[in-house]
């Protein structure tokens, strides 16, 4: 059976991912549906594009992706469907899909073969009338091309990345897990070429730390911990509670880190 | 594989939908279940009623349908199974599936055969020993006739509907979905029958519009737009927020429709 | 279809249970995932317990069930698989699955043979790592020994029971539900065997209750009530409300049975 996993900022109230899933079985019931999560912040682009990026290369190859995120839907933003050598990715051209570097993507499809489409399209649910049908084909086995019309390049949205400054790294929060804990984009290789085995100073907010952890049961009740988390981001974490809550961050809050023995000040 | 559908309002806490579904599998490994929706409003049985009713059409037909929101359960009402050509609901008779017009329906059968129940049935969890059960044996062929006695209609409850009113079109609220947006029970055929192409006010609280937006993407910031969503419902909305909560609306509130060129006050 | 149930405080939020799917398919495309619940009291090994010590009996034998509540992870606590005659249990050994009996167990593996783990494994998410490719081993037929060395007995949690005091039946409150029921760790079978059918009166917090109703439909609006749940347990309800936020109750709470025709003071 074939994989098809879904990402969105739907939520677990409504009936769209199950509305989803149904136009889905309609055209293939014999489909493997999985949640990826349906809790990425409302709108947000870059929470889903965090979420996507560190689960897709878990999925067996074929799994046909399923992101809905989509602020834009009704207005000119495209639906596309990207084919990779492994995986296939379907949703709005709003950057969802950054993560994938232009060499890995074989074919990218904007969707315009309405044949494929729930009728009539509405202009406020494209996950239901568009992304699900496609997918449901495409897990069918018809080829990209049959979707639409190729196209050279996907958007591409910002994704804040880490640097030296005043001879500092400075990076920040991107997203907050479900447990609070703060994850950075500063990953261990960047981490470890800047501070090259010398002593260092983490600073975030009001809080600092000399000290990578190796996993959460270092951690003392209230005192926040950093480690590297499974996907290799810096986080910042606390035994029990919410770290976030607890210093009152929010996501794209600064973290500073210093090749120095003095604190940063 | 068949597929089974769930919708309940037993939330995402509990391990109450993880046994019905072992129940099921343990009468068919071979179904393939689906969940609609578990986060109905407890106890709603409109929300209830609002979420299957705009989502089971769009669900390959043989589709079993199990709704549990249930008051009731231990108290006189009826579990039953109603068939319809395409569909099999099964759960309390409470009005949830009043969607369901009586020409459509087949037969409804009263579940009163206790070989296809759980041993005992517990006099507060019908979803894990009748419903479950009569699901997985539905599943596996089993006729309708065999669950029980058949009855002659069900229970339906009483469905808001829109009216006019000293010149207005008077609906209201039903539902608000995971994003805080408004939705209302004027469907878009009601509202231009009333309409006629003529120019028209939209009140609810303190707020006024009088355009039909076409898509979420064309809202400004914190001004409410009015919209008809993918289920043709007038809804309202308001950017990257909850409409819900800003404007301290909750279900039950009137909406009116003014044909006029001056504003309502 | 083997059948892999999977319990977990990582919540809906964030794509770790997505993840751990993702691994489970790549070993095994042809398993049926369930979700018994993923809302479990983040690091409470207690909820866990509760949840799947109410749920595992209701599923097919053959199934297989991946618990991860982990405050642990990367300290000493060992990995493990647990077979009985008719279940597969695989998770941290810190007392999830205290309410196995040792007589039920056939084999408990510590996992130690990292050809079966992904690699490299993380010290924060043994669940991607160790627990979801086990289960996917599993559910090939691999069998229990091929992952590690056998040990003698699991860790067990101290759950906490009933007792009698000053001729009192003295329990506590040892989940609370996602309606906000207060479920206590007194069984019908220990309450009957106490009451022997004389009168009694249930006292808890400021709330007295002298009679066992037969279900949550013959509650009035704001009287707590008590019934034995679809578990067997003693539970505190209220009627369309929290009973938990109404009496501002939590998990821990005493609850008192007296034998007596005077009230309890």
């Amino acid at each position: 059976m074939k994989i098809i996993a879904l990402l969105t900022d739907f939520g677990y109230k409504d009936n769209f991912v199950g509305v989803m899933k149904g136009v889905i079985l309609s055209i293939n019931p014999q489909v493997n549906l999985v949640d990826i999560s349906h809790g990425a912040r409302p709108q947000s682009i870059l929470e889903a594009h965090f979420l996507l990026k560190n689960s897709y290369n878990f999925f067996p190859k074929g799994t046909i992706f399923v992101g809905v995120v989509d602020p834009g839907v009704g207005s000119k933003r495209k639906p596309i469907l990207i084919e990779t050598n492994d995986y296939f990715f379907i949703g709005p051209d709003n950057g969802i899909f950054s993560f994938l570097e232009s060499y890995e993507i074989k074919n990218t499809v904007h969707l315009t073969n309405k044949e494929y489409f729930l009728k009539p399209v509405s202009s406020t649910f494209h996950g239901r009338d568009i992304f699900a049908p496609v997918a449901g084909f495409v897990s069918r086995g018809v080829i990209s091309e049959e979707f639409g019309t190729l196209i050279k390049s996907i958007k591409r949205i910002e994704i804040p990345k880490p640097r030296i400054k005043k001879g500092k790294l400075v990076g920040e929060i991107i997203y907050i897990d479900g447990f609070g804990n703060l994850i950075s984009n500063i990953s261990r290789e960047i981490f470890d070429k800047f501070t090259k085995g010398s002593k260092f100073e983490i600073a975030i907010g009001k809080v600092r730390i000399n000290k990578i952890s190796s996993s959460y049961a270092e951690a003392n009740s209230k005192t926040p911990i950093a480690l590297f988390n499974s996907f290799q981001n810096l986080e910042i974490s606390m035994k029990d509670d919410s770290c976030a809550e607890n210093l009152g961050l929010n996501p794209g809050e600064r973290i500073r880190i210093g090749r120095v023995a003095k604190p940063i000040h």
